[in-house]
């Protein structure tokens, strides 16, 4: 067997491409630009080139490479088939064959946020479990599930997307996605800045982020942990409409631990604490001692989480 | 290999027992009563004296029995591990193991739940298919969800608890488990007919209900198919609740089918055209089209699953 496998996170302006020892220990890391001309179609062979390189550059034989796994910024099925990518420009094809016929290499492919899951569950936040979920905070919100350490896609590609649970029947504004009332249009980073925006438009509250320029998530928490009473205020809605959403996910596949990453999870401790205060409120008695753990892996998730796919178990 | 399997379903009244030929055949099924005295301690033995009697009256050998697969009222994790079953007075224990050495046969459990979903993955509504989620609408609602051919059973044995998703927030009445505003205190048999009721009590609507005595989730939708307009919007109502749920689970687990069973769904297809409407409305674009199906099996779903659990694959 080969000692070596490439995690590969394709990103909708960068590919991040890691090479790892078939023991997970990570020996390189490095980006190449993604090329969405013509729909995209030179971004495979742009991976393939660019692991190709790093092979020729090794002196290393083909067959020292187990394999690539790789996450994609749009659904994929449980067969490697891409269902659309707008952002790349790409159709629906099986990138795990067509992978496979470019590199010479056994290919492996899923969603970016589930194999960002799989990299948290794998070797930062959710380590030493098979079952999590996880919650991407970031300009829109991902997630994924892991089921027995591997990723739960679903038919459609779509098991994970909890960005989309329902929350409120009552929202006038859409959602990304189309629909209204989605938990990203809440609790996203984007989400929590509109909010505040929108409360503080309403009211007549005093607080520091009304003369701060520019709302972000970032300043609402910063402004939360200084002690600003409509920031505090903030962060428990957040906390509510996450603690609930996470009740609706345990409801369903009660998962050993629940991470939480993205962009708003580095605000650190205050975000897990105010979603685990709520989710013990609306969570089914039984799942109600879950733990919540902040993600570790930053934007190096995706290839871990696209190598673990490949390596042996 | 034997020939033979069981598929035992325990309630709180009467447990209900199933020969099957292991190609999947029923050949035989009757029940015992549940002897919850000294603690539900005599259940199991009643359970394997009646598989012995039949073994003895077929003249069987018991190396011909591959197995027994038992669904029990209550939380059951992925090791056999009983969490506390509250209405046959069992603690925490080791079920499998324990039916192992009275029984002399190998042994799975699961909730029963989760144990009639997989029954109607098998032979029934969602047959054909290996990632159904199941809800059960009868006195609560139970639940349960398979992945891949297999019942996804939880960390706490809490997967599928569909019916404690949180759904409303404003809710003054208290849930079976405690909390408030789960879906099943709208969406169970007891939760339509509650609804009605206090809608009823609320308003000066005229509606056939009124003078029927006593209302059931059946009068809801017996007065609805018959043109009634209060029990039209109360079956609107059921259908939103179940809709947006369903969405939520599809978000996080993405099934291939829904299958709705329990006594609600003796109503018919009048239940999942409503739910499916509502599913549309709430769901992720890419899981909108996921189809809804009637469970087939009524009480034999559990019988069913549980020798699905011990047959070969």
């Amino acid at each position: 067997m080969g000692a070596y496998a490439f995690g590969v996170d394709i990103g909708g302006t960068a590919i991040k491409m890691g090479l790892f020892e078939t023991n997970g220990k990570l020996l390189e890391k490095w980006e190449i630009p993604t090329d969405t001309s013509e729909n995209g179609s030179h971004i495979l062979t742009d991976i393939a080139d660019a692991m190709n390189e790093k092979i020729e550059a090794h002196k290393w034989d083909k067959h020292e490479i187990i394999g690539i796994g790789m996450g994609v910024p749009g659904p994929v099925d449980e067969k490697g088939n891409v269902l659309k990518c707008v952002n790349l420009g790409w159709g629906v094809f099986n990138i795990e064959e067509k992978m496979e016929k470019l590199s010479g290499i056994p290919t492996k492919a899923g969603n970016d946020a589930n194999v960002a899951a799989l990299g948290e569950m794998y070797k930062g936040g959710g380590r030493g479990y098979t079952n999590i979920a996880m919650l991407t905070l970031g300009t829109g919100i991902g997630g994924g599930i892991t089921i027995d350490g591997k990723i739960l896609a679903g038919i459609n590609g779509a098991a994970g997307e909890v960005g989309h649970i329902p929350m409120n029947d009552e929202e006038t504004e859409c959602c990304g996605c189309g629909k209204k009332g989605c938990l990203e249009q809440y609790a996203s980073a984007t989400g929590i800045a509109r909010m505040a925006k929108k409360k503080l438009a309403e009211s007549n509250v005093d607080s520091v982020l009304k003369n701060d320029g520019e709302i972000t998530a970032k300043k609402v928490f910063d402004a939360a942990k200084a002690g600003d009473a409509f920031a505090i205020e903030q962060v428990e809605e957040l906390g509510k409409r996450l603690g609930k959403a996470c009740a609706c996910i345990a409801c369903v596949c009660n998962p050993q631990i629940f991470v939480i990453g993205g962009g708003v999870s580095k605000a650190g401790s205050i975000v897990t604490d105010v979603i685990k205060k709520y989710f013990c409120r609306y969570a089914f008695h039984a799942a109600s001692n879950t733990p919540f753990a902040l993600a570790e892996l930053g934007n190096d998730a995706g290839i871990y989480g696209g190598v673990k796919m490949v390596l042996p178990e």
